[in-house]
């Protein structure tokens, strides 16, 4: 027998599932262990020169209705429709892949909760970290781990800009306008660059490890828009890279604090680099200390990849994976507050200023970062007290 | 009902299970679905002061014929008794997690036909790079993808002692020395430093990409004792790290062809900055293009968490999980000959000979790359030529 899914969405990443799947077809149904066709994909456009052209449809009803699509990839972005599609797919026992981060970030405990009631499976392996197996790793192979911070570089744009700014000097404007030209930012790079995309994404990391679903609106977001070449050049010399960093601590209380933020991350660690529009996440754990993943983070193939590897476990697990799954939770008890984020931080001040041994004085001020920790009212107040040009933390 | 499991050796790694094992044993039992407990642990010395001295039996019967043993950790390491043990308990119908490298890299492919033919699991996440989940994303996570290479550091003694001859100048003997002090190195080192360890990681790897099992003796192996601190040094100053690189790459002829070597490793890529004791893989596929897992690749907790994985795994998994497989093979028709592995090579002369532009001339000779890839045999040949003092092949 034959199984048959079908495609939401016919953009960047539906499309490389479809020609993935058609390139790879006799080894995926080998992992698989059946024969697997694709007999649906879903977009309002027309594809008149698609090898594939008879199994488009604009009609979601004609794969809704029919019993025999047993799995679905959804592959549209966004909140809307794609909640409405796959929370219907679902409620008719239709397993469903995404690589739909904004989906999964803002509804991902309502379609967990359809999954469970309907014995199929809700898979997002694709959401973060495009290629690279992150969601699978954490909650299976970590299984035996107690798991305390993950620290990710979860978007492939703000990375390629900051590559860019440490390697090449190129102002941030300007390293901006090539990620537009190269195609790795959209005409409105706001998602990107104000940090909305990796938000999503360390929401999905802590909802998975934490157990408990953490909404994009209860983590402190900021973006790299500010960051200046003058800061870059100083980390390099203190021996740090500036990255725009997710992490999710569990605080002593159990309390968990997700946050995004530009970040120093020492030379010594791996992390530092993970450059241009590669993506990585640090896992910490009482057993592994650490584990990293790293791989492309967005791109067609790669996202495909993980999507298509998602649609072979749906098919080969014809009940619901409990341990991939998280309730949904009254954030004010769960989330602690980002006035509580501590860690070590990094100052620029005016030339002329007082600052302590080991400072880097250069054209544009004075860097140093401070030995002791502040929490994150603490360094705001130091630096009005010292008049600060800018202040980043240090991932430690 | 509680499932019984039973832990085969009480040196690092076994202890490091039980040890882990108690101490999360909630969520342990949370990811599993059910209640655990260890019900034996073989080992011929005595724990009288063990707070599970109890627990503790000599006679590896007690564990065969106890009908209530689910499954076992295998921790003993060496091929024998080990290999008589394992077959017997899955025989037995007994799954069982290992974390024993040679083990797998010798007699994998007996023991997952004797899984297959009992219907239950022999996994070896453990097998290869300690705590890194390397083995469920190769074939799993990544299963809608055609991988071409996979390029690691597999062996973190020889991690160590290349990362204190880069960083500290310190000669290969004394960072030999002071890896033995720190408990990195045995006694006798020679599996180590000669390769033969990163060997059996390799095999492991490329039987389960490639889904023919690959024996060590097939593999070319050559460790770091030769490396010179002038090479390192002046690989350094090209752009190059010299890492001891595990690879296997499929020919265009469909032939693999796996071998362990010195590599000089650009700075550019990500593995050059893997240091000390960690180990990194790094895959090649269609879809994903390249993804890196990283981590510490020994231990006693991080191997232990790696097996208590598998544990958990089996636990959930009552049938054969047939995808994580292979079969036996004849490697004359499988492994291609060293003689046909091609890269550009680094090369150490004499000083006063004639080199390209572009070398780099020190007290100890000049060193160059090729700009040409040459074969194994054109690459000897070559460096007989020209009198050569080092050749060490360069990672493309």
């Amino acid at each position: 027998m034959s199984v048959k899914f079908a495609v939401l969405g016919h953009g960047v990443v539906g499309s490389g599932v479809v020609e993935l799947f058609y390139k790879n077809k006799n080894s995926i149904e080998k992992r698989a262990g059946t024969e697997m066709d694709i007999k649906y994909i879903l977009d309002l456009r027309d594809f008149p020169d698609s090898p594939y052209k008879d199994k488009f449809t604009k009609d979601f009803n004609d794969i809704i209705n029919d019993d025999e699509v047993s799995c679905v990839a959804e592959c549209m972005g966004g909140v809307e429709p794609a909640f409405t599609f796959v929370k219907a797919c679902l409620e008719h026992g239709k397993s469903v892949a995404t690589s739909n981060k904004e989906l999964v970030a803002e509804k991902g405990d309502i379609l967990l909760k359809a999954a469970k009631e309907h014995n199929c499976n809700f898979f997002f392996e694709a959401s973060v970290g495009g290629a690279i197996p992150i969601i699978r790793p954490l909650h299976r192979c970590l299984a035996a781990n107690d798991i305390t911070k993950v620290a990710g570089i979860l978007n492939g744009t703000t990375n390629f800009i900051l590559t860019k700014m440490y390697n090449d000097n190129m102002p941030f404007e300007e390293a901006l306008a090539l990620a537009q030209k190269l195609g790795y930012a959209e005409k409105d790079p706001t998602a990107d660059i104000e940090g909305h995309d990796a938000c999503r994404k360390i929401c999905i990391i802590s909802s998975l490890v934490f157990g408990k679903h953490v909404y994009p609106k209860s983590v402190y977001t900021k973006g790299i828009s500010k960051v200046q070449l003058s800061d870059v050049a100083a980390a390099d010399v203190l021996g740090y890279a500036i990255k725009l960093v997710a992490t999710v601590t569990r605080q002593p209380d159990g309390k968990i604090l997700p946050a995004v933020m530009p970040m120093l991350v020492s030379h010594e660690n791996i992390m530092a680099g993970v450059n241009d529009v590669f993506n990585a996440v640090l896992v910490y754990g009482d057993g592994i200390d650490q584990a990293m993943f790293y791989g492309r983070g967005a791109g067609k193939l790669p996202t495909a990849s993980a999507v298509m590897g998602d649609v072979i476990e749906a098919v080969k697990h014809k009940v619901t994976v409990f341990s991939q799954s998280w309730d949904s939770a009254d954030n004010d008890l769960f989330v602690d507050d980002i006035d509580n984020f501590t860690s070590r931080w990094y100052f620029r001040v005016p030339a002329g200023s007082d600052t302590p041994e080991g400072s880097y004085e250069h054209e544009d001020g004075i860097s140093f970062i401070t030995e002791d920790k502040l929490t994150f009212t603490q360094a705001a107040e130091y630096s009005a007290k010292i008049n600060a040009l800018a202040l980043i933390p240090v991932l430690d």
